[in-house]
């Protein structure tokens, strides 16, 4: 069965950067089937690219190997690492920005990247990406164990996630951890919170965020307001989600990534 | 033989959509080529979609399944379908974003997707690009029968295309129907009218657009006026173009799509 | 083995002109692999798309197709060619945008595109990325030998490629040949220059540019500054590079593509 290797990076699409990878590893697995999850994280953030690999990860076929660089230690001391979850393998820099989705995988092991074979012969200091990360993605697609890949670690770094906060049975604290390209804004508050509160459609919260206050309808999608209102939701990924029917809510809102945004249930 | 499958949304590149849609269809067919449209349709808009996609589907090898998602009323009653054309599939929202490609090719049949078999065990209520339309898309690359998928509809939604209208021998009145990435005006004029009227390379057009009146040549490409001149040509998909020879024609003439645009022949 | 086509045009990725083209070399060529490089090549812009090329091109398997649309001269009398060098092949317009490339890898021979058996029937006069280079690089990755495509020539378009002075053995002037999605600018100046005026770790360089001057330490990668400073590197295809780290240093210097920059090393 062909192997998938997914890319999700902060190097945008208009540089030769994201050819280059590919190129390094069709060169050394040309049966693998490539998949770009992103290339447009927001430079540096890796805050942004741990939480949309923890939404992406999940859907491919087991066995996939994802590669993630955002990495704005390249050619410093930070380590190169491969993380072998339950059902995955994660390639990319030791700066916490695999440890999201590892995490929710369940990590079985992590090494420290270090045999040389596995890498581009002569190394760049800031492309990491080509000359370690996509090499080493490719030689495990072609089912190279990790423990010929470096030696097991413990002390690879974990960023501190923030969860939210229950208040109290009609109040949640949260953040906003994603905004997409509709505008809308991801909370880290998930489906069982509300449940917990027994928020049901039809039920209204009011909203805080940024010295506003809005009052939104709890509702299944979309469509179920008119266009330009305002309304929560549960998204895709499972997380509390404020919307603009056809419209901006982003925008509107001027709300950012990390906002702070209170959440109370006034039925 | 390897089948195809194109995606055309208007979901960007920057979120985990688009993968996730991948992931799913190469869980089902791992077998399967996906090749990416477009994730930039204008943003909810059915009409930009449909042009695209009638320009688009039909350089591809018989049997290539064509999902597309521009969904504003998905998880609302609003159908899944799937048309079987003459040599294609299309699958989609019931909203006529299908329509003006499968018309062209020619509409065998038009089912309803309701066979829970062919989709996510679990559906959520904003993503059924994910959730129906890549599973369904996958199976049918995988040769499922689509009275398997679904029961034939017959009042599948039909949009109203605006068809150009021929004034009088020596002026035109059409719209503005797609700008592309290099400010190209493309209209619904198509290449049979201009053959009507007779017209041919060297003749002038005058050009009524936004209450401004522009004298271009028509001629058979960009490099036939100089640097910034304003030209006309038949596209590449036969429609008639107003252009600017390395220049941003929309941007000069502030020109939008759905623009009325009046051509009169003036030789 | 699986043949690798590459595509790198200005086309954008909002309309349906790349879609075409992958539709048109999946007809003749199921088997092949189509990689992006990019589409989004500063419009018209041919000694960008050229250093792109250069850049990319080597890190493929030999025997990749590299297909190059930035053509404002479509349509016109400007002729299409394939060069095969001594590892790749190259297709495109005459109009000297494969020639960095090409002449870095080593030029076999060049025949201009005539035989229309390898082009589609119809052909636009708006868009032979589609109608002529995509089908000829698919032939091509087919076995279909040059010689067959069409006559041999001697005179396809070589551009000046500006090459970087030494003024004396403290001094540089180069150009800024690409800035990347990071806003870090690639000059023309590259490590053997350096060398030569041995150029080392730790040593400072004055660089002046648009009327300012700064002055930036050399180092290896960019983490060996603080946030927001800047510093001078050799970047991964060995060009000397003048960034912030994790900022934009075209944004502060407001420096463009085609800038003259004068470096000093000062010690």
């Amino acid at each position: 069965m062909r192997r998938i290797i997914t890319l999700l990076t902060d190097f945008g699409t208009k540089d030769y950067f994201v050819a280059e990878m590919k190129a390094v590893i069709l060169s050394i697995n040309p049966n693998v089937e490539i998949v770009d999850i992103t290339h447009e994280v927001e430079k540096y953030n890796i805050l942004n690219a741990s939480f949309i690999l923890a939404c992406a990860y999940k859907w491919f076929p087991k066995g996939t190997v994802h590669v993630v660089v955002v990495d704005p230690g390249v050619g410093t001391k930070r380590r190169a690492i491969v993380v072998e979850s339950k059902n995955y393998y994660f390639v990319g820099p030791d700066n916490g920005v695999l440890m999201m989705a590892s995490l929710r995988d369940g990590i079985k092991r992590v090494v420290e990247i270090t045999n040389k074979k596995y890498m581009l012969e002569r190394i760049s200091t800031t492309f990491h990406g080509r000359d370690i990360f996509a090499p080493v993605a490719a030689y495990i697609s072609k089912g190279v164990d990790l423990s010929d890949i470096g030696r097991e670690i413990n002390d690879y770094i974990v960023p501190e996630f923030v969860e939210p906060q229950i208040v109290d049975k009609r109040t949640i604290i949260g953040k906003i951890i994603h905004i997409d390209s509709f505008g809308n804004l991801i909370t880290n508050i998930d489906r069982s919170i509300l449940d917990k509160l027994n928020v049901s459609y039809g039920h209204h919260l009011e909203v805080r965020l940024r010295n506003k206050v809005i009052r939104v309808p709890f509702l299944p999608s979309y469509g179920y307001v008119k266009k330009g209102e305002f309304l929560a939701l549960i998204d895709s990924e499972d997380f509390l989600e404020i919307a603009v029917n056809q419209g901006n809510a982003s925008k509107i809102l001027n709300a950012k990534i990390n906002d702070t945004i209170e959440v109370q249930i006034v039925e």
